[in-house]
Formats: C-alpha cells, structure tokens, sequence
C-alpha cells in the first residue's frame, strides 16, 4: 500500500482548525504539515474542502432481530451506507438470546459481520439474562475481546426488559474492569399498560406508539438508571436521549458531579412529533423509541449539544422498509399495519449524520464546526475506547478521513442513499454540506458517488475501557 | 351523656392561637367562647395548659405480621399507648394476602381491630396483589368502605414488592375516585443484591442494615413514584422519608407544581446513624426501614418540616421486643440475631410523637406552635379525608382534644410508656411538654397517668377523598 | 355597642370551615357555636353566605406623591373603596423626603390619615435616605410605634432608588428588633438605560414602559434583595412580584431555608402584556410598575400561591385617573402623554381583591377555600405583626367579618365601584361571588351598595413584629 | 533563524496524545509527524516528556497600581517569573484612570510593556469611568488595537467600582463587536459596610480580610452580572471564582442556556481559609480578593473544571512583598499592618500554574491531562482571541512550546522561583512535573534553571473576539 498525501485541506479535530497537508503510511497518519513533499505517495488534493476525522456512529442495528423482524440493513449494505456518510467506524450489536452465554453471543455475532463490513465495526453487548455465570464471563469479554459496553433495556418487558437488580449487578461486575453500562432508559412496565390501554380501547394506529411513550416515563428511566450508576460509583452512558425532561435528570446529576453522559440522534433534532398526524400508515416511517417529540424538546437539546450535557450524536440506525416489497414482510413495519404495537421500531438513518448535524447545527450557529467534530468523531472514540486510533487527525492515528465540502447542496432521499431501506425520514429535505471522499485506514472507500471499498475489509476493533472521557 | 366545658386553655389550632371555654355537647365541639357558662357541664380548668385537637398518627403497625414476627402491641395495648401521647386517631393498615380480595382484607382487619380499640381508627390497605379483579374492587372500597388510601410496597422483593405496572394501575384506578397511592419508597430490586453481597461476605450485624439501604435508593424510588403519579395526575404520598436527597426529589416536583406529598417520623428528626454503631445486639433497637440517616439529613427534614415541603410528621409505630421474652420469639429483633435481614423491621413510638416534636421542634424554635398542630393532627386529617372531623379545634368537628402542659419536664423510657414493647428508642431522654388529659370525642380517656378508656369505645373511620389538601 | 350576632353562616379561616353562629362583644369575637342565643344582640343571617375573617391588604397608595403626581384615593375614598371590597385592614406607606427623620415622616402621614380613614391602618416606612441617624431612629419606630416593616427601593434612581449598602445596614438595625424590609426589588439602573435608549429611539407610548423593564431585572433584584437579607439573616418581603423568573429566584432561596416572602397582585394574575397593544393612550391604565407580563408567568405565580411560594396576595391599589378631569392633571396619567416614562405608574384595584381571588383562583379550582381566606387575610395579618388581632374568625381577635355571597354574580366597572379613579382595570368583566356585608370591629360598615361607616372610625394599628410566620 | 526540531515527545493537546515530533519553521509549526528529519535544524529530544502548548494565562497584574502599593513585578521580572511557569503568553491589564479616554490607557499601558516583555502580551482594559465618549472608543480598541475584553468591578467602591447601568451600557457597546467584559464579581457597597462594622469593632487583623468578604456577596454579584449580560445578549466572564454560591450561581446560567463563563485560580484549588488563622501579620500574604474560602469550595471548584462549568485556571498573579525590604513600602502589604482595609490585595503565582494543576490535578485524577491542557492553554486562548496562533500544537500556530517533565520531583519556595515578590504562598510544598524548555515562536527562552529570553522580545498580541468559546 502506498502512502497517501492529502494536500490543502481545512483540518478541524475537536479542537482545531488548520490548513496542512497530511501523509499517510501504512493507514496511518504519519505527518501532518505545510507543504508536504512526498515521493511516490498517492496525492488527493482538498483544497477548498473540510478534512474530518471519520465519523464514529455508536448506536446501529445491522442484520438486528426484533421479534419475527429484522432490520432490512446487512452488515454489508449498512457499512456501505454509513461509508458514504462520512462513517468509518460504528459501534454495533451483539444481542444474548435468553440462556446464552456472553461469549457466544459476542463470537456469533462478530462471525456474521466480519466478512461482510467495509468499514470498521465494533459491538456492545446487549445483555438480557443476567445469570451469575454470564456476569463472571463479562471481565474476559472486555479484557481480551474489547467490547466494554453492555447495554441494557428498561423498556419492552417479557422481551428486553432486565431487572433494576440485573442492571446494578452487571454495573458492579463491569465497572471496575473498565466496563459501562448504557441504558435504553425508559419505563416498560408503565409503557406497557398505556399500550394496552390505547388498543382495549382500540387505538390502533401509529400516532399511538408516541402517545404511549410518555416524555416522563424516559425522565423516570433515566433518573434511575443514573442513580444505581451513582450507588455503583461507575460511569452510566443514556442511548438515544430524546426529551427535555430526560435531559433535565442529566444535566442535574451532572451538576452533582455525576459522569452521567447521554447521546441524541439527528431526528429528535430535526423532527417533531407533529409527523405522526400523516394520515394513514406513513407515519409508520417515524415509529422509532423514543417517539418524536415536541419542539420544547429541541430547544433543549440543542442546549445540550452546545453545554456538553449531550457528548455524541448517533443515528440508531434501525432500518425497516415501510412497504412490504421488495424485501418482504419480515423487514417490513406493515407487521404492524393493525396494530401500532407490532409496528417494528426503528428509523434508518446511518448515512444521513454528518450532513443533517452540519446543515442543520453548524451553519445555523447552533454549534460550532470543532463542536461538530466532538460530538460526530472524537467523543463516541473517547467514550467507548477507541480514542486515539479513532476520532483523531494526528500523528499515530487511524487514517480514517473524510473530505467534506461544506458548500455543496443536495437533496436527501431514499432514491439516492445507499441503505436498502425503502424510505428516508428527510425525503426531499435540501442541505448544504456533502461528504465528498472517505478514506478508512488511508483507502479510498468512497469518492463522490463511488464505493471503492470492499466487504470484509473492514476490521473488527478491540476496544478499551468506555466511560473514561472526563 | 352530659356536657363538658374545658376552661380557659390556650387553644393551638393550625393556624390560630388564644384563650377560650370549649364547650362539647354529644361529644362534639358546641361552642367556643370567653367565660362560657354552661349549667350542669362537667368543667375542667385548662389555665396555662395548651389545648391542641387530638393528635392524628397516619402510620402505625399494630397486630402486623412481617414474615414469622407479628409486631407486639395489639390493637388494645396499642391504641392506648398512642392515647397517652395525645393521639386520638390512627391509621393502621389492613395488609392483602397474595390471592385475597382486598373487601375481605379490609374485613378481616376490621374485625379484628373494632373490639380492642380504644381510640377511632382508620385503614390504609395495602395492596400486594394487584389483579385485574382487585382493581375493580377499589371504587367501593374508597366510597362505601372509606377506605381511601392505599399503600404500596417499592421494597422487600417477593414479600411485599409490587412492580411499577401494579403501582401505575392502582394510581390510575383509584385516582378518579378520590384515592391516592402511599408509596413505601426504596428500591427493593438494588437493595436486595447489597443484602447479599454483605451476608455473603458475612457481615450480618444490625448496622448492615442501614449500611444495604442507601440514600440514593430512596431518591430513587421516590423519583420513581411521584413521575409515575404525574403520568397518572393523582396526589402522591411518600411514608417515612428519611434522607436529604429523597427530600429533594419531592421538593423538586413541588417547585414544578406537582401535588407530591410526604411524612417524615421522629426517629429521623432526633436520632442518626452512628446509634448503629452500639456494639452487640442492642443496635437492632434502631432496625427500621429506612434505617437512620446521616445528621446533615436532620437539618434537611427540619427545613422541609418549615417550609412545608413535608407536610406529616407520623410515627411508623412497628413495635417489636428487643429481647425474646416476655412475648416470645416471635414478637422479638432475636429472630435476627445472626442475620440482619431477619430481624424484624420497625420501631415503638405512637406514645412519643407529640411531646418529642414540641420538645424538639417547637421548644427549639424549629417550628412554631401552629406548624406543630399542623404537622401531627390538621394536615394528617385533611390528607387522608378525616378533617374537619378530626384535626381541628372548630364548632362540629369532634371534641378529641388534648390539653398539653408544656413546662413539664419528665424522662422517656420504656419503664413507663404504654405499649408492650420492651425499650424505648429515647429511653432516658429528657423532654419539656407533656399530655395531660386526653378527650376522645368529649369523653376523657386519659388523665395524667390514668387511663379511663375503653376497649371498644373507638371508632372504625369511614374517610373521604385522600390528598385533597392544595 | 350592643352585642351582635351573625347566625348561620359558613365560617372559613386559613384551616378551617364550618357552619356556626358567632357572637361579637365589644367588638370583638365573644363565642362561635352552635345556635348561639343572646338576648338584645343585633342579629344577621349569614345562611347560605361564606363568613371571611376581613381582608388585610397590605399594599396600597393612598393620597401618594409620585413626583408631580398624586394617587387620587385619599385615605377616605380609599378605604371606603377598600371596605366594600371586604377589606378591613390596609397597610399603606408613610414615605420619608430625603433630608426628613423617620419619625417625623410617620407622624406626618397618620396625621394626614387618621381624621379620614374608615377602616384600620397601619403603616409602612418608606426609606429614601439612610443616614446613621434614621438608622438608629428605627428601634423606636417598631417598638414604641408599631412600624415594624420598611419599604426600599432598588428601582427608580434619583427619586427613590438605594443603594444596596443603604439596604444592608437598614436589614442589619431592623433584623434584631423584629423589623422586615419589603423591596421593591428591579434594577432600577439597568432599566434606566433602557428608558434612555427607547426615548432616544422616539419609543414614546405607554407600551415602552413594559420593554423597558424586562423580567430578568426583577429576577436580578430579588436575587440580590435576598441574597442580603440571607447575610444580614433576617426575613426578607418582595412586593408585587410579577414574573416568573423572580419567583424562580425566591423558590430557590425558600428550597435552602432562606426565610423569603413575596406577594403578588390581581392583575398579574388575571392581565397579560397583551393590553399594551391596545391602541393609543389608553393601553397607559395599565402602566403599573412591574408591568404586566406574559402568560407563562401567570401560572407560574398560580403554582407559588399553590405552594406557598407566594404568600400574599395584595392589590398595590395606586390609583390615577386615565383622563385629566374630574380631578386634575396632577392626578391624572396624562402627565405621560407624550413621554411613556412621565405617566405616573400605578393602577387601582383595592376593591376587587376578594372577589377576583375567588372567581379566578377558588372557582377555577386553582386554590382552595382555604388557601383563598390564607392568602388576602392570615397570611398578611401574620406576616405583618397583626394577628391575632387581624385576620383571624377566633375567640378574642378583631370582628372583622366580611359576609361573602359566592353565588352572586356582579359586572365590574368604574362605573360602580368606590374608588375616585376613572377607570377599572377589568371593566366589563363578570364575576362571580360578591362582598355582601362587611364588619368592622362589630360595626356594620358596609351593606350591599350602602356604606355605613364613618371617617376616622378607623384605628390607626400598631404592629408587632413582622416577618415571623413561618 | 533556523529550524527547530523537538523529537519524541508525548505531545498532549486538549484532545490529543500522541507521540511524534514537531518541527518549526520560522516561529510556527510546520510539521508533526514519525521520524521526521530536517537536515540544519536545531534539534531537541523530548523523549519521555511531555509537549505542552504554551501555557496562557489571563490574568496577572504586572507593575499595577493600587492606591500607594504597586505590584512588585515589572513587565521584564513578571514575564520572566511566568516564562519559568511554562506560561508563554499573559494577558495584562490596562487600567483606566478616571477623565482619560480608552485608548489614551491602552495606549501608555502599551508603551510601558513592550520594552520589557519576555513573552508574549495583550491587555484587557479596565474601565473605571464609562463616559459616552469612551464607550465610543471602544469599537475601534476592539477591531484595530485588538483589545476584546474589558473588566470591570462590581467591588472596591470610590476607587475602581462602576455601577450597573455603566456595566450594562459597556456590555451593550461592546458585544456587537465580539467584545467581552470581565467582572469582578463581588458587591463591593455591602463589604464596604462589612469592613467598617469590623474595624469600627476594632478588627484590623488580615483575618477580618475574609470575614468581611462572604462567600454569598460573591454568588450576588455573579448572579447580577450574569442577568446582565443575559438581558445584553453577549457572554460573560468571571473572574476569579472562588466559592461554591458563586459557581453555583454559573451553573444554573450554563443550564439556561447562558452562555457564562469562569476562571479558578490554584489558591482557590489548593488552599483555604484556616490561612487566616495563623497568627501575626503573617497571615496577610494570604489576602488576596476574593479570600480564601472553605473547603468544600475546592470541592465545588474541581467539578466545575472537570464538568466545564469552570472553563479557565489563570493566576491573579498579583504580588506584593510581606515585607518592607527590599524593594520598598509601596511593594509591601505593610502598608497595611494596622488595618487590614489597608493592606494590598493579592497574591504571587504566575510562575507555578502549571506544576501545581499538574501535581494536584492530574496526578490525584481530579482532571485528565487533556483537560489540563484545555484549562491552561487552549480554553484561554480561545475564550480571548488568541487561538489557533496560540493554545494549540498544530500546524501553522506559534511553536509556543513547553517541554514538562512528569516525573520530577521538586520544592516551591520564594527561594528559587523568579518573581520578585518575598514569599510564596506555596513554600516548602513538594511538587511533581516541572518544566524543563520553554519555546517561544520557536525560541528556546527557558532552559531548566536558565533564562535564555530577552526583555522587548514578548510581542504584543492583537486579539479577535472574546467570548466565542462554545
């Protein structure tokens, strides 16, 4: 492999912002300077555009279960779609059945991805039958196979749902071995009475699958979730933060001194809970959980985003189609097409991130470029330890690069993005600011509209401890 | 039965202050006046005496079951002991069977309780088993029964646990009816695994009693039930809180307009934590749950105590005898003597509530003379639907009245008190401010040491809406 | 005086409510009871009417100086206004000039007063010039002539407005002999320069005096006005408090213990900052200082009067004629025709107090019967070192009762009420529960339209401490 | 001048941390990259050291006036005390006297330095007298002499206090310039009264220098700069923050959404008030403003750095000898030996910033080493205009360079360090991490224990907008 030089660039790290050339050897960054002047390297000239670290999307579901569903994306087209997002790195799944052992849901899953992802790939673990042999298998899991996160769910009972003892007993296991805990922080077991209520009732559509997920309800969650973290006296990190009222739990246990840490996703930035008026099934398309919620919302989460009670923006990639064709019915929300509760959840979204968080936040001031830059790159590589190999431009690290230019306008759609899922929730949505070449470990994996890359090229990461961002 | 004039005490209401006759026809208040004068009245001079209404004592354990222990004052010997300390209302609990219906709960525990007691008495019920069926119960209950408060249990898993669907249910049910939920408010699930961990590692003291129900396991649960009480938009009552950080939970809920509610007990007002440092056995004493808090706790309750953001002060009377004789084993802390979890849960204190808090509290300038009316009889009565009968110094509210000398000093011990339990969680205390003469519904039951009621002679109390006090 | 008696009536205080007769001597309450029978007493029927201990309104400019202008209610017409309104009780202000001692601005003004006033009043000193000597006047003025709270300024510079020095040393003699400080607490200084900058912007209408003097500053002073009080450990009293983020201010210092009051009046509660829309001169009768606010605010000041972060509320009754006649330009708020910060500021109110409380506040369910008579009675009689003598029904204190019809249903308009001023600051609008009858120390003094009492019946009240009602 | 080349370092920026070298042409970087070799560059092996960015300090006090006293650094000793500090930049203070105009200060404060400086400088104006013409000023002071920030006291009445209006009226002129104003945030009229009650009572000791000085007068005046700034709709800065109240009051802002922002000083972090306590005129090296405080302030503090509710550590290096000799009584705090009012305020530290964040920062796990960076680099200089030339290693910025040694173990002492004050506040302390080079543009000034700078070779620096951190 040759070395790479990309010339002229605007660098912005989440600190910095600088014109420089940057050499390449062996997929890693081996200078960064003026005027580089190599021979024989490879020469990409970005003058004129952004040069990002590669983007770092810690919450995606590939190939991911959810009663007879399953997410419409492989580990081969969802690492395709997050390539020409600007992503190099996602942090995905490995879900134990009940009776599994950790290990075996970890090497099951890390065999169905490896030889398909073109990007690299690393996983937490879903735990949901937290048996004492499970919990004395999870320091090997993070010491010598690098997955330092175990998420957990306190929402949809009799399926995910694990106790608050499990969640405190898998808190104290971890904790001092480098471990955390991320929590899918909303009330089940209250959640699933208002489920019951709204179909006895016979409410049936979509708009009811937000109207049962009350805002409150991931308040309680998260405030819980935080609390055994704090009795545990280790780092706890919220997934997919979604209300004012959530983000209030956060921002207070944080003034106490708390390492609570919490990530949002681009459409509880950009969308409101108004999309579930659609008439008809179409509003299926934004049945994801959290639901969308009101404008408030993002008012405070922008405040978030800005303050750094929010460190990280992930997309919950979940992508189901919203008709049944061409994928057929398993990969489809007409699963729940009578009743909102079988509506599988989840809302693509993997390749739309960098666009969505530059338009929308940066050019409208809510952020700044090096903010971006943080919250897309460097802290889900600091939280979930893969920093400094990931989310870095700098000497010794990873050369996974994105050349962004911060002028171009395009049209988001589902005819043009590279998911196989059959909507996007910003059809037809303008921005300005395109992902225009992707390089993972100094390849061209992405140039314009091309995909350079190859599956099975990407690679598996160990990582280290999660949490230690502070 | 003839009239009674009570003369010329200094009448304490919740709000008002000042020297009149109190005249009682058919054991109700007739008249208040200056220098009434009533032929053939039966007078008692109240000179330099307080006059407070009967004191209201919404928590208490008499006959009650835990497990093998069943607390040691009876019905009887309990309602008398709370006689000689001013109380001339209680709320007992009838506690459901996993499998009973909760008509047969409440009329099971009634009929035990109406022959032996010897002041009026109400029921909480506490559900444990919340079916679909027991739900539908609950209407009749709250306006036939008068039953309208119903207890539940966020700790002691398996035994008295209910799960957050069960809480969310009754609130939901009962709300619309005038009911409201007490929550017994610790996360039972994160305690039950430091229970473990500390008798694994065979530290099975008193002391780890308290050292497995952390603070913030409290604040937790308490966070917990008042979020899911604004879901369901019914008042919430939180028993027996105990430590700063639960305290502001409630407070922030109030300052967010919430109609959150709790009671503190005088344990937590005057005693704290290092009382589990006495060697031997004799901490078990202090063995009630929540267990006994850090000092900076105390000065946090008296804060809430003034600013009315605790609005109760009850006793949690949960008598049971340090030693196993002379009531036997199972009334005795010695079940527990080689594992802390097994020593029943509870301590003595119906007899002490209200020269403690006046001795304590109002002597100390913590509170003022109304706000101690409040606490122990006005705010107790309006909250669980007994006012104006009971809490009040009014024309045709029930003439259950105190008259109080608070320049007498005397000494608290177990030497001396009323009820069958073998210590005294003050024993040896000095304390300004004693009960004098005690009229229950114009009837004197108690004078200076003597006791001239009758078992019987109390009242079953069919209440109106609880929590209606805003 | 003979005896009177008012039978049948449902008495309300602070706690409670009941039906009874209450027999007045001397006037003063004699006895409440049951069928109370007097011979020669005279004999009311209150059957079917609410019985209020009389109002205490403890804001109002009567016969008040505000530069060129003067309110136009003399202590005569203001009281007479204030008594059909049901209040008993006012506590007006005696304003020192720069250069005069404090007690010669007391005697001052209850010379001016005492000959006209036809209900009791008490006085507030206004401090404009803290000179030591004024300082050490101030023991006396409390002990010996029951002024035992002093009004300061942080608005208004150059006329009115004190330095925080002046402040703290006032709350530092004060504190010790049971004196408050009420603040009018705004950063006078700030809100001049934005006076300055609207004038020279040619912003001239009354709507500029509401943009001028933003919410913040008046969080800003009442942050600053307690922070103080915190230091000098004294009470601290906010008057007219008007927008949300002051209350936020003084719900936070409550939430610590600082012992903080504040009062807020009808028209904050009922207005919005929508009538300086009203086209033309006109929008200038509602150029009160604060000025009205938003929406939010209002149930944001309903939630403290809930809570008992509020504990007054008071009309701040500052009367100025909209036009020039009858009563002359001085008392008129043509003054400011042409220049918003020349009108004179103020509005009238102190004869709607209780019947717009009740019909907006007790029929809408957003406080109780209860709260009602606590918060326009008992809680400025306690607040302000009155009670017992004021706003209590009790055996011994003051017959001050207002006989309240609940079902009346009337139209105000300046058309009827008592008041000089030329206009209402609710005209046409409808209400529901009227004053009927109005005692004043026995005496009828008010009888549907009919006024029956007399100038300089009214009894000028020395005050004990204030500030002692927690 | 030639190249420079420093090989091998742990180059710590305040994001990343890498190992490579750097090399510098021209006073800038470059490059950095593996193995990079440069034929005539002067070389360096930082092997098993750390590469900081040049340390930038935001407040210090060089030759400044203050009454009679005079700080008894010049510019020459002062730059060369923080050279040896690893501090190549400081930003000073311009003061102005009453009647002169803005850029007349800034312009002989200028004069004064530049001959002097060994590093680099620029200037924040401290306004003391804001007349309209010299608020006309300071656009021009802002955009071509590169003064973005402008403090200004809320404490020291008569001398340098402004009263809120000015405070305001500056904030409005300057914000739409991308200024800033620094306050000095304590309320300086209510210590004035503090101070003469102590000294009226007899209190002259340094003690009285902290007790007249309380912690809650500190969170008041931040509160009120705060809200106007807030009404004013620019950032602001606090200086000096050394109380929890104080912090708290920032936090709450940061929560709304505000965009405020503070510094700590390392007495703060590293000593408290018992100070005070040691006896004689010893003491007065301690009186510094604010004074030292409790320590559950150092508590507050480190959260607030590590949770960026704290952006900034500076050093309010502002020295006066404890002694008369040898540099004379306008030098010394004897000038206040018989009353503590008198004595100068302030305190050394310029120099040890760096070695005692490092030693009780990062070393105890307070903060990581790249937030350390941020707090004394990186963060100064983008909250003042500086950055990317300085507070950053990347390519392009100025090779401002501190070479640190982890390991090295020494001992403070007013012995060896390089200011000219007498004493340090930090004597005898043992310390681990020291610098050893310091790099100016590319120079090497500080050598271990020799200064190889040269007066008049510090640059004066124009700086950009302050305030445009987040």
């Amino acid at each position: 492999m040759s070395d790479v030089l990309i010339q002229g660039g605007r660098i912005i790290t989440a600190v910095d912002d600088y014109v420089a050339d940057i050499l390449i050897h062996d997929g890693k960054i081996e200078a960064i300077g003026r005027s580089l002047s190599v021979e024989s390297a490879q020469t990409y000239d970005a003058t004129g555009l952004f040069v990002f670290p590669g983007g770092v999307d810690v919450h995606t579901h590939m190939e991911s279960s959810q009663g007879p569903a399953i997410t419409c994306d492989t580990y081969e087209t969802g690492t395709i779609s997050a390539a020409f997002g600007g992503t190099t790195t996602i942090i995905d799944f490995a879900q134990q059945e009940k009776g599994e052992s950790a290990k075996a849901t970890f090497d099951r899953r890390l065999e169905l991805a490896e030889p398909q992802i073109g990007i690299d790939v690393g996983f937490h673990l879903i735990l949901t039958d937290v048996r004492p042999e499970v919990l004395s298998e999870l320091p090997d899991l993070i010491n010598q196979d690098g997955v330092s996160s175990f998420k957990m769910f306190m929402a949809y009972p009799d399926i995910l749902m694990v106790d608050d003892a499990s969640i405190f007993r898998t808190m104290r296991t971890v904790g001092t071995h480098g471990g955390m805990v991320n929590l899918h922080a909303e009330n089940g077991a209250v959640i699933q009475v208002l489920i019951e209520e709204a179909l006895a009732q016979g409410n049936t559509s979509p708009k009811y699958h937000a109207l049962t997920r009350p805002r409150i309800m991931e308040a309680e969650a998260t405030h819980r979730a935080i609390r055994l973290a704090e009795l545990a006296e280790i780092p706890v990190y919220i997934v997919h933060l979604s209300s004012e009222e959530a983000l209030q739990v956060v921002v207070e246990a944080r003034d106490r001194g708390i390492p609570a840490f919490a990530e949002t996703c681009p459409h509880y930035l950009f969308l409101t809970i108004e999309k579930y008026d659609i008439p008809g099934f179409e509003s299926a398309k934004y049945v994801m959980t959290p639901p969308l919620r009101e404008h408030s919302c993002q008012h405070a989460l922008w405040r978030g985003l800005r303050f750094d009670d929010l460190q990280i923006v992930s997309t919950d990639h979940c992508p189901f189609c919203l008709n049944e064709q061409p994928l057929g019915i398993n990969y489809s929300k007409q699963l729940g097409k009578n009743d909102f509760s079988k509506i599988p959840n989840g809302a693509p979204g993997v390749e739309l991130r960098l666009t969505l968080l530059y338009d929308g936040g940066v050019r409208t001031g809510k952020i700044t470029l090096n903010r971006f830059v943080q919250l897309v790159s460097t802290a889900p590589a600091k939280m979930f330890g893969l920093f400094p190999r990931k989310g870095a431009i700098a000497v010794g690290s990873d050369a996974d690069i994105v050349l962004f230019d911060p002028n171009k306008t395009h049209t988001l759609s589902a005819a043009t993005h590279h998911s196989r899922v059959d909507y996007s929730l910003f059809e037809g949505r303008e921005v300005t600011g395109k992902v225009e070449k992707v390089f993972l470990r100094g390849e061209l994996i992405v140039d314009g509209d091309r995909y350079l890359g190859k599956s099975g090229k990407g690679q598996y990461l160990k990582r280290s401890a999660s949490g230690a961002i502070l």
